[in-house]
C-alpha cells in the first residue's frame, strides 16, 4: 500500500456530501470540428504548444523526435476533467455501493457501509483508513471484471454533476480534449496517467478522450484469475492497491509504457514527479501545468485544497520553464457547453 | 512473489552451460516482403487463420469484431523465438553479470555470483531460489532504467546462439512474425504477454517484431523514482517480482490492456490460462498453440521439459478447438535464414 496520504485525502473529501443525480438521458460529448485545432486556447499558450510541436516534428530540426518516441502523458482529475468539490470516482463509489446494496444485504450489517448507504458519512470519517478501504472494496472489489465494467458503463451514461447539470462524461475540458487530438494528429501517442482507478477510466476514456483502454494507466488493485465457475474470469479482489500518484506516476510510466515521455500535462503536486521524469528525457520536452483560477466557469483552488493541491509543482514550473496555464485567462472556453 | 515454480525452472535450466558468443556483427532481421503474407505456413493452418480473420473482419458477418476490440496476445519464449536449451534471457543474465563484474568487485565476494562469473554453476544450483534471486538482482537490479536498457541493447546487437551461429534477435520464427504482420494489416493490435522480463524485451521488440514497448507485457520487478542525484531517474530495485506466467498472464492482460483478447498465440502450459481467458470473450476467438516437433530445424520437446512444458494445454486444445501447430509439418520455414 503506497501513498497512504493520497487515500487519506480521498477519505477526507468523500466525507462531504456525495449524492449525485442519475438520469437516463444522453449527453453531448465534447468534440471540436474546428480547423483551428486549439481554438479554445488563448493565443499565448496556444503559440507555445504549437511552436513546440512544430519544432519536434520537423525532421530538419535538431529537436526532431522520431514518431516511436512521441509519448505523451496526461493526468485525468483536474487536468482533463474536474476534481472538485470531490473526485468523480468517489461519487461513483458511493453510488455503486448503493446500487450493489440491493443484492448485498451484508453491507447493512457494517456501520460504515450502512452509514454511506443512508447518507451518513460520520461512521466512515470516524473509521479512518479502515473505513475508506471498506468503501473501496465493497464498491470496487469482490466482483468480476465484467460486472464492474457494466456498473461503470451504466453510471457514466447516466450520472450528472450538480453544479453543471450535465453528465460527468460531458464535463471535460475542451482545450485539453483539443490538445489530445492535436497531438495525435501529429503522431504522438496519448496516455492517461492518473491517480484514479484504471478500471474505472478505461470504460469511457475512448469515447470521451479518444484514448483506448491499454493507454489508460491508473491506480489498480489485486486480481485473481478464476475458472471455478466453469468460465475463465478476472476477479477484482481486496488486496493491495497501487496508488498511481506522486512518485508512483513515473514508476507506472516505466512499468506500463517503458519509455520516458516527451510531453506531460498535469495540474497538481501529484503530477510533479512525472513532470520531472518527462523533463529528464534526452529530447526537448514540454510540460503543461493547469492552474485552476476560474471560480465562475469551474473552480478556483491550489494551495489549501486536499485533492489537487498545487504548490511545489508551481514553484518548480518557474524554474524549469513548464507552461503554467491560468485557466481563467488561457482557456477561451473551458467546457464545450458554455 | 508469485509462481515460484517458474523461477525454480529457470534456476534448473540456467544451471546448464550458459556461455554465448558475442560478436560485433550486424545480423539479418526476419522480415517477409511476399505478397502471400503467411507464405511460411503450410496450407491447412494458414487456411484456418485466414478463414478466422476474414470472418471476424467482415462487417457483414455475425462474427464481426469492431477494430477497437481486435486485441491479440502472444507469448514470446517458444512462441516467437526459441526457449531451448535455456531461455535466452537467462543467457543475458549471465553475460550481463560478467559484464557488470568489472565495475562491481563485490560480486566476487559472493560464492554464487563468483561461481557464475567463473563458469561454475555449482554454487548457484546449491543455493536454490536464494541463489537465483542473487543472479537476477545482480544482473537486472540496482541500476537505472537507462543503464539496463543500454546493456540489453549492446547484448542483443552482438550476442549469438551456438546452435544457429546467428544473433539471437535474428532467430525468430518466420511464420509467427508473418502472422503478427498479417494481423496488424487487418487492424488487430499485437501484444506480447511473456514470462520473460518486460524491460528486457522492450529494448528490441519493436525492431524484431514491430511491437512498441507499451504493447510488451512481461514479468517485472520493483522500481523506485529517484531524484537524489539531481536528475529524475527510475531505479530497478531488488524487491518483489511479478512473474507473468500461468494465471499471472490473464491478470497482466487485465492490468495492462484492460480488454479480453480475441486471439492468443502460445506454446506451453504456461499459456493455457490466457488461452482460456481469450476463449471467454464474447466474440469468436482463435487460439494457436505451437507444438515443438522439429529436432532438426529447431528443438523437439513437450512433456518432459521444464521450460516450455506442454501437456495440459495440449489436452484442452483438443476440447476447445484451439489450433495446434505441429512445427515440423505446419511451418514450411521456421527461420528466415534456413
Amino acid at each position: 500500500m503506497k501513498h497512504l496520504f493520497f487515500l487519506c485525502s480521498v477519505l477526507f473529501i468523500i466525507s462531504c456530501n456525495t449524492s449525485s443525480t442519475n438520469e437516463m438521458q444522453a449527453g453531448q460529448t465534447a468534440t471540436s470540428q474546428n480547423i483551428d485545432m486549439l481554438s479554445a486556447w488563448a493565443d499565448t499558450p496556444k503559440a507555445a504548444i504549437e511552436d513546440w510541436v512544430k519544432d519536434v516534428t520537423d525532421s530538419s530540426s535538431k529537436n526532431f523526435i522520431p514518431v516511436k518516441d512521441r509519448i505523451t502523458v496526461f493526468d485525468n482529475d483536474g487536468t482533463l476533467w474536474p476534481e472538485q468539490p470531490i473526485p468523480t470516482q468517489a461519487i461513483f463509489a458511493v453510488d455503486n455501493l448503493k446500487a450493489l446494496a440491493a443484492t448485498h444485504p451484508e453491507f447493512l450489517k457494517d456501520p460504515v457501509l450502512k452509514g454511506v448507504i443512508n447518507g451518513d458519512m460520520g461512521p466512515l470519517k470516524k473509521a479512518g483508513m479502515a473505513g475508506l478501504m471498506k468503501l473501496i472494496y465493497a464498491s470496487h472489489g469482490n466482483q468480476t471484471e465484467e460486472q464492474f465494467n457494466s456498473s461503470v458503463r451504466e453510471w457514466i451514461d447516466t450520472a450528472k454533476d450538480k453544479k453543471f447539470g450535465k453528465l460527468y462524461k460531458d464535463i471535460v475540458y475542451l482545450p485539453m480534449v483539443q490538445l489530445l487530438k492535436y497531438l495525435r494528429s501529429n503522431q504522438f501517442k496519448t496516455f492517461i496517467v492518473s491517480g484514479g482507478g484504471a478500471d474505472f477510466m478505461r470504460v469511457w476514456a475512448e469515447e470521451v478522450y479518444g484514448i483506448p483502454p491499454y493507454q489508460v494507466i491508473g491506480s489498480y488493485g489485486d486480481l485473481s484469475f478464476d475458472t471455478t465457475g466453469g468460465k475463465a474470469v478476472i476477479m477484482k479482489t481486496t488486496g493491495d492497491i497501487f496508488v498511481d500518484d506522486k512518485g508512483g506516476k513515473p514508476e507506472a510510466i516505466h512499468r506500463f509504457i517503458g519509455q520516458i515521455p516527451v510531453f506531460c500535462g498535469g495540474n497538481s503536486d501529484g503530477d510533479q514527479a512525472m513532470m520531472e521524469y518527462t523533463s529528464s528525457s534526452k529530447y526537448k520536452t514540454m510540460c503543461v501545468l493547469l492552474h485552476h483560477t476560474d471560480s465562475t466557469r469551474e473552480y478556483k483552488y491550489d494551495l489549501h485544497t486536499i485533492s489537487g493541491r498545487l504548490q511545489t509543482a508551481l514553484e518548480e514550473a518557474k524554474q524549469k520553464g513548464w507552461l503554467v496555464v491560468d485557466m481563467q485567462k488561457d482557456f477561451k472556453k473551458i467546457f464545450s457547453f458554455e
